[in-house]
């Protein structure tokens, strides 16, 4: 897969900027500058040095240039690396890029740089999928379980058991060897302690996604209520103080608006539908089945309702139309400035769900709220060091490296022949493996770097 | 206007990319960056050196950057500046920004870096404008205009010109001081030579402006004609070839069209009106008044008409209406590949315009009726080191400077006194000095700068 060519991309956002960086990889990314460059002789120069001069293309100035040379192995791709800052033009940096093509250079395809730094060893596969999360991430959580993937993450632990397992498996392979003197090289007692040991850190990893995929995506935050229960009031209301971290994001069908809120670091994406809003209007089977649609997908049923004018039947009906087993329940009584504590006398919630009362025009209790939304949906599971899996991938493949092990844990309990237990964990290493990428196909490579941005 | 201060902001565009560059000016940019580095000390790192490592805050790490440094005065503004190359995400780069904020950045304003490399000798006011130029430069014409402004252009001209003007004017302050004694320092025969010299230069650079600015803004094409005549496969047969340097640009107002193409490096912005299109239909008084006014503000025009199926009365009738002095005019016959030679020998066309025959819909002439719109609006005016006036603050500061030289002359034809020659000289003087910024204003500063994008 990897090849002896030079790649070349822009690696900053098109646009026009004050600078635009230009990167080369590969054997010749020194040469090949330097055939373009007026200034020093760059095959001559110090790694991590900067050269101030002219990119020609024959007399021709195209640009005045800084160039920072990384000499292999002390780079991003353990390649030789220049990389070229120019003046943020379009024009100047499509004729740069096409001189370094004409001088033998070849476009970078998506995620090449990165591919190449895995492929030599700069980078597992899991901290390569991480530089992605982390250029895409726009959360303080999701920026900082995506930096802790970078630097190490769950990646550290899983190769020490991974080797562990591996110890195991030669074992038993000699054991394989030897099978007709009926021995045993590998420790059954302790492979058992090892499996468990594994297990248990797997379950915690495979538990993790439920939270560490909200964290990635924001978390669904469906807002339901009757058309004057004060929605529109309430969704300012959450908003208006984090206004310079907020945006509408155009939703996907034309009837849903999302408002991204973030809280403590958490994206949550507030839902406003159409189907919501008419459903308690002209309860129509089609209106219901939409709104119970999105309620269904939601991660988090926010139900508002105006204590003041309705009734407490009302409040009632909605509530058990709306709420869902399994799908955390909040129920939002509005309008608690004015008078309220009777209505509230008459209401009987489910043990299992929230309640608070709020004035969202009054701005009473919004932070309360706010501090609900979190408790409801993150809790204490957000762990200090943010160690957990974001990626559905690696899920799929702990999930997998599971059942093999419980597999090998069955061919214990119940003993079966060394050759068995010698099948099951290598399916559990090859698993394992895939996580880390000490075990890949193209596909698989070919997939995940398929995604990234061209330059990274 | 300079300060102590330290500024920041992001030099890249924003938007995500693999990666995003922070850019720091001042005094304390590399104690500022060391003070949030984990890695090497910045503070004993030699000029134009790299070095990888994290952005902390408190215990929390921001990302893994590269960070550059250049001490002063070896770097663009002359004071030590720093480039943090982080990953490409906007929640990183506010996140680092915020920051550097907080340990005693300011944020940087528009074009304040290369206010700085201005104010601090790095270069002239005419080379911080030619930044702006280059970075916006869209074709290589208005790109090598700018590139030779940046790298000197007609300021090393100017300059010797003006520093011979500067020692007459000290020749003739002197005489001042001895003006009771009637001599004469200042040599007249050498100070009128001079000053023919100067007008000879200044008047080519004024000259120059004309296609300068066209270059710099592309040349406005009207292209006129009725129905039929065959516009829209003229403007596909123009634009195919040139595809990937085609754009379509919203009009000014709804029914104009407007389509760049690209002829020898220059841009041609081909407009092709409503009113154009109707003026021949139902003529009327406002259909033509709209015509007329694209036509008296374009920089070229072109007649196309179907030389098979029109009259040459007809021919000679629009001819006669859009045909305006001072407006390069092309008649362009169409549908050549149909018999043609009979209308061909009726029609009579003014001295003053050109006149070609092309087939759009067979591609017949496309290349020559392209080479005829570079010839009519460029011909060989485009000198080969690209020295021209792009700029109309620098044409009215030429104008300036030559009315005062022309007063200066005038003043030694027809003898006056040293003092009134003095004042027309250090009139002469301040103009010139505009140019380049030996003389400035903070209102000139700030008009010029505030055009810049923020990072430059």
């Amino acid at each position: 897969m990897i090849t002896n060519e030079t790649i070349v991309a822009l690696s900053t956002p098109p646009g026009v900027g004050a600078i635009g960086v230009i990167r080369l990889s590969g054997k010749d990314a020194i040469a090949i500058t330097n055939s373009v460059f007026i200034g020093k002789d760059l095959l001559t120069q110090e790694s991590h040095t900067i050269h101030f001069g002219l990119i020609k293309d024959g007399n021709a100035v195209i640009d005045e240039v800084l160039v920072s040379l990384f000499v292999a192995p002390k780079s991003y791709t353990k390649e030789n690396v220049v990389e070229i800052s120019c003046h943020g033009s379009n024009y100047i940096i499509q004729q740069i890029i096409s001189l370094l093509i004409r001088k033998g250079a070849s476009a970078a395809k998506p995620g090449e740089f990165t591919l190449r730094a895995f492929l030599n060893g700069g980078l597992d596969l899991s901290q390569a999928e991480a530089v992605a999360d982390l250029i895409s991430s726009d959360s303080a959580a999701a920026h900082q379980v995506a930096m802790n993937q970078l630097r190490g993450g769950f990646s550290t632990e899983l190769n020490i058991l991974r080797e562990q397992l591996i110890h195991f498996a030669s074992m038993i392979e000699l054991e394989l060897d030897f099978s007709e003197e009926d021995v045993e090289f590998a420790n059954r007692d302790q492979l058992q302690e090892l499996i468990a040991k594994i297990t248990l850190v797997i379950n915690k990893l495979i538990r993790s996604f439920e939270l560490g995929n909200v964290i990635k995506q924001g978390i669904n935050t469906v807002i339901a209520g009757r058309p004057n229960a004060g929605k529109s009031t309430l969704l300012n209301a959450l908003l208006n103080e984090d206004r310079a971290i907020v945006s509408e994001i155009a939703g996907t069908t034309r009837d849903t608006i999302e408002e991204l809120l973030n809280i403590g670091g958490i994206n949550f994406r507030l839902i406003d539908t159409a189907g919501i809003r008419e459903a308690t209007d002209a309860i129509e089977a089609i209106g219901v089945e939409k709104t119970m649609q999105k309620i269904s997908q939601t991660a988090l049923l926010v139900y508002l309702f105006d204590v003041v004018n309705m009734s407490a039947t009302e409040i009632h009906d909605d509530i058990a139309r709306l709420h869902k087993p399994g799908i955390p329940f909040l129920a939002v009584a509005n309008k608690m400035d004015l008078s309220y504590s009777d209505r509230l006398k008459e209401l009987k919630f489910p043990s299992d769900i929230s309640f608070i009362s709020i004035s969202a025009k009054q701005n009473q209790h919004i932070e309360e709220l706010k501090q609900l939304l979190y408790d409801t949906a993150v809790g204490d599971k957000l762990s200090d060091n943010h160690t957990m899996v974001t990626n559905i991938r690696h899920v799929e493949a702990l999930q997998k490296t599971q059942t093999a092990l419980n597999s090998v844990a069955n061919g214990l309990d119940n003993p079966v022949t060394s050759d068995f237990l010698a099948m099951d964990i290598k399916q559990a290493l090859y698993y394992l493996g895939e996580i880390t990428g000490q075990v890949t196909t193209d596909d698989l490579l070919e997939n995940i770097f398929s995604k990234f941005c061209i330059g990274k």
